[in-house]
């Protein structure tokens, strides 16, 4: 079916994070409140009553052999996407400043985070590439220590990751106990400062909900893609893509956007056809009923819906890209032409596949060293420039009704 | 009383954002809920029932006229930390990059968000000075729209700041139902991508409910200072900084660390003094009892202490301030000697006074021109790269089980 955008518009403008109430909630509620009451101890037990295993720590030694046991394909896979993302963030302009003049000094320190902790999830979709979409920036902005948690028994490419990525600690927990247990800290695991990482509906709870205690990328809901094609695009490449897209989840949005109508009509007749034979076909079944094939008149009505939508991510598969980039205003990575799939930031090209999900892209960024940074204001003024600022702020201060925050300037206002 | 360091260890290690939920929260929910829902007409109907009138948009004529009904010291005042804080906020280095290579373009652009809203408290403290300190750096990022709420009826003051800061729209509104007109958009207010600015528990319990759905700088909490101060420190200077700390609200905290046992004495004697004749010294008195004067042994068991607290404003009322500056890590902002105090940096020194509190500097930092900024990644790379690096992607798709994703790789492997 080839929707029209009229019916489309109001849907994006609104568009937000659903993270629905009730008995998720509650549960999620309880465990937060037991491990930070009780630590440890209802860690394991909450562990083992949900993942069947109490938390253990995986020693560096584990990590190694589950590397050393992977085929050289796999190995090799591992170090060409952590070379390429810390090329990458290597790249990624920071600093402070801090500027010596007559008045004084001004400026921003800025400094890493000291500890990261980084959830990776299991079961059926290992994210072994999360380990090092996460960590390896983590590393290049110079944070203290890194901290993975990811539900028992972790994957073994899991630990392989965690090697090669150069991750510190690596704890055998889940679900909200473990994003609990990050945030609170218990005897064992170490409270962290800041938590990334994707995780289930659970998770994605819990990190709601200790938002403030801890700091937080993002809260990342169902994945997403929107592709904007011309007629210069491959209708084969197309539908792979947004198949790609659609096996995450059945709540996952994979939209193709063209003014193209003969376009989209071949890549409907092409995605049943590779539908026919892929593992994951209901499951992507659903999520192209969610989202789909829409016509629209041309490329400005595509980029301006894309703009109201705020993709996780936008594939440009057009002719001449970078003519287009220009315009775009919300997304969360942009894909440029149609040899730079999304499925290939998702592994290698550089930038990190942690990106603003449920237009949460017209807020957030994708994954950037500065995540990993703070920026600490410095006020260093000379005693005269600290006086005749001082004069102006008391009456302002007085304004605001504070006339202990008065009395503070007056002391400076008069020199002795 | 002076404190001794053993006592605070833990709890300055332990220190995070308290936001206790019952009867408060739920009113908050309601609240979020109606304007959701109904629109201008909830939230007409619940700000007259709360704040007795229904919301208005006010007019930029209105705001010029507060302006300059203002007296001429107040107007200077104004327009001073207007020009300080765009010079300061000038000299932010940001950037993004788009690099371009034989594999193709890798990059990152830099974008101001859409539009902005800055919500400003009324009532016993109408803070003026935080429409500069918010609104003028949004505007040096390059925001689109900024738009201010505060509560009926606006103070004078604020109107004229907002004159003064250049900001786009106002509108008289307050407490849990304007955070719901940001976050959600009404028929008149129009949706923000990003809320600013403290509140009261209900706007903070609110904003903590909206996270996700707009975006947050931080969760506003009591506000705290804490100094390090060495032998050469004057007390009447020191006693004064830590009532301009305490007159914010009784839940605010004013520490002293010293490891000079005589200056603390003469410290509490002229907090006593000054608290005499300070209008608000109760509530001053009531955070002073919270926190207060602790005998450290060292400057360096002082920086360990600020360094677990992670204060708001850490003060170095000491000799060489700046030697000191190199082993902080957490602070929302260091004023370096005892001319340069908190309550300038409050108004007139140039840098926001938005700051992290209740030890959220451990990962949040003050106010920066990157909070009005996005990071968009963009990959563009060559048919060639792509080959190569799909094959090495479709190795690492499969092991996560993402068949699709392998595919729609393996497509980019075979070069017609």
């Amino acid at each position: 079916m080839i929707r029209s955008p009229e019916q489309l518009r109001s849907r994006f403008a609104n568009r937000r994070p659903t993270l629905e109430y009730g008995d998720a909630l509650e549960t999620v509620r309880g465990i937060l409140r037991a491990v930070e009451q009780e630590g440890d101890a209802a860690l394991d037990r909450i562990s083992t009553e949900l993942d069947g295993y109490p938390v253990l720590e995986i020693p560096k030694r584990q990590w190694r052999e589950a590397y050393e046991a992977l085929d050289a394909e796999l190995r090799d896979g591992l170090e060409t996407a952590k070379e390429r993302i810390e090329a990458f963030y290597r790249r990624e302009p920071w600093g402070g400043f801090l500027e010596a003049g007559p008045e004084g000094v001004l400026g921003q320190l800025v400094r890493p985070l000291d500890r990261v902790g980084v959830y990776v999830p299991g079961g059926s979709a290992p994210l072994l590439s999360t380990v090092l979409m996460t960590v390896v920036p983590a590393q290049v902005a110079g944070v203290g220590e890194t901290v993975v948690a990811s539900p028992p028994q972790v994957h073994p490419g899991i630990l392989a990751a965690a090697w090669v990525a150069g991750a510190d600690r690596l704890f055998a927990m889940g679900g909200a106990q473990a994003v609990a247990a990050l945030a609170y800290g218990t005897e064992r695991v170490p409270r962290v400062d800041k938590i990334m990482g994707p995780g289930n509906r659970y998770v994605v709870l819990a990190k709601r909900e200790v938002y403030g205690s801890v700091g937080m990328e993002g809260l990342p809901g169902p994945t997403e893609t929107l592709i904007i094609a011309d007629a210069s695009a491959d209708p084969r490449l197309l539908a792979a893509d947004l198949l790609a897209q659609a096996e995450h989840g059945p709540d996952s949005e994979a939209w193709l956007l063209s003014p193209h109508r003969e376009l989209l009509e071949r890549v409907s007749e092409e995605l049943e056809h590779q539908l026919s034979s892929l593992p994951r076909a209901e499951v992507a079944r659903k999520a192209l009923s969610r989202s789909g094939l829409v016509l629209v008149e041309d490329l400005e009505e595509a980029l301006e819906l894309a703009n109201l939508y705020a993709p996780e991510h936008l594939c440009l598969s057009v002719h001449d890209p970078l003519e287009l980039v220009g315009w775009v205003r919300n997304a969360g990575g942009i894909f440029l032409g149609e040899h730079s799939c999304e499925a290939l930031g998702d592994y290698l090209a550089g930038p990190s596949h942690v990106m603003p999900t449920s237009a949460t892209a017209r807020f957030g960024g994708g994954l950037a060293l500065r995540d990993f940074l703070k920026v600490i204001p410095v006020v260093g003024l000379t005693q005269k420039a600290a006086a005749r600022l001082s004069r102006l702020g008391a009456r302002m201060a007085r304004e605001e009704g504070l006339e202990a925050h008065a009395r503070a300037l007056d002391r400076r206002t008069n020199l002795d």
